[in-house]
């Protein structure tokens, strides 16, 4: 499998708790290209917990957002022309976020969580998402992914 | 001060990683009444990091999701004048959460949430929210809560 979004992310701008290699705390999502949608799969742990059995929706809103800002930068990439990873990086930060919760997410299931690129700008990226559970649809997302502003991560 | 909304959850209603007073690694959220509004406060950790010196979007999401399902309970009890902690609990599930990020959220600082009641149906609340770090808006939300279905917590 090819190199998660999220690992070509320079050192410095790896802490994010969804999504950051460098923070041993938080859940380390990795998204990956497949075609030209994007994916990403997660398990939750016992602690991620809303009622017992079911998975809390704060987490599941965390997992679409990083996919989403991971996706954007994948595609603000390939719209370029250019590999993840090159100078300078395309690092996104999340202007909106909306899930909409459509079945209750068991626990102790893998969520698999899938990206349409809607849009790109050259400021911008729009990416809609699904999260299944056991094939199911659990949620729908939409994130709108803004390139982060000059001197919020660097220098 | 009064009793926090989610401390009047029943015991099998408070494992939520959130706000659930029986969930030891969670958020632990508490929010109370304020006039008409709802307010809560949460200082977020080292690890809540998103870039360097700024707060991860997702927990700003996860807290208020929990902000407005806990609100949408108390409006909930209040609509039908009586008590949190009266039975039967009104406990909610989230149908569908926006936020807009409208400033980069500063770490180290306490932010507070800050909830209006907008529509109470008999199984719908809709709650909208600003967050506020250093008393500058840093994010915008609105979640629809939906009361729990039947047998999702219980029995």
């Amino acid at each position: 499998m090819s190199q998660a979004f999220q690992d070509t992310y320079p050192p410095e701008l790896s802490h994010c708790y969804g999504c950051g290699a460098n923070n041993a705390s938080g859940h380390q999502l990795k998204s990956y290209w497949d075609g030209d949608e994007t994916v990403a799969t997660f398990t939750p742990g016992p602690e991620h917990t809303a009622l017992p059995g079911y998975v809390y929706g704060g987490l599941i809103a965390s997992l679409v957002d990083c996919h989403g800002t991971g996706s954007a930068s994948a595609a603000g990439h390939r719209a370029q022309g250019r590999e993840m990873g090159s100078e300078p990086p395309l690092r996104y930060v999340t202007g909106s976020l909306h899930v909409d919760y459509v079945a209750p997410t068991p626990m102790g299931v893998e969520l698999t969580l899938r990206g349409v690129i809607e849009e790109v700008t050259e400021r911008k990226v729009v990416v809609s998402e699904t999260v299944e559970a056991n094939g199911t649809v659990v949620a729908k997302g939409k994130v709108v992914a803004v390139l982060m502003p000059e001197g919020m991560g660097r220098g």
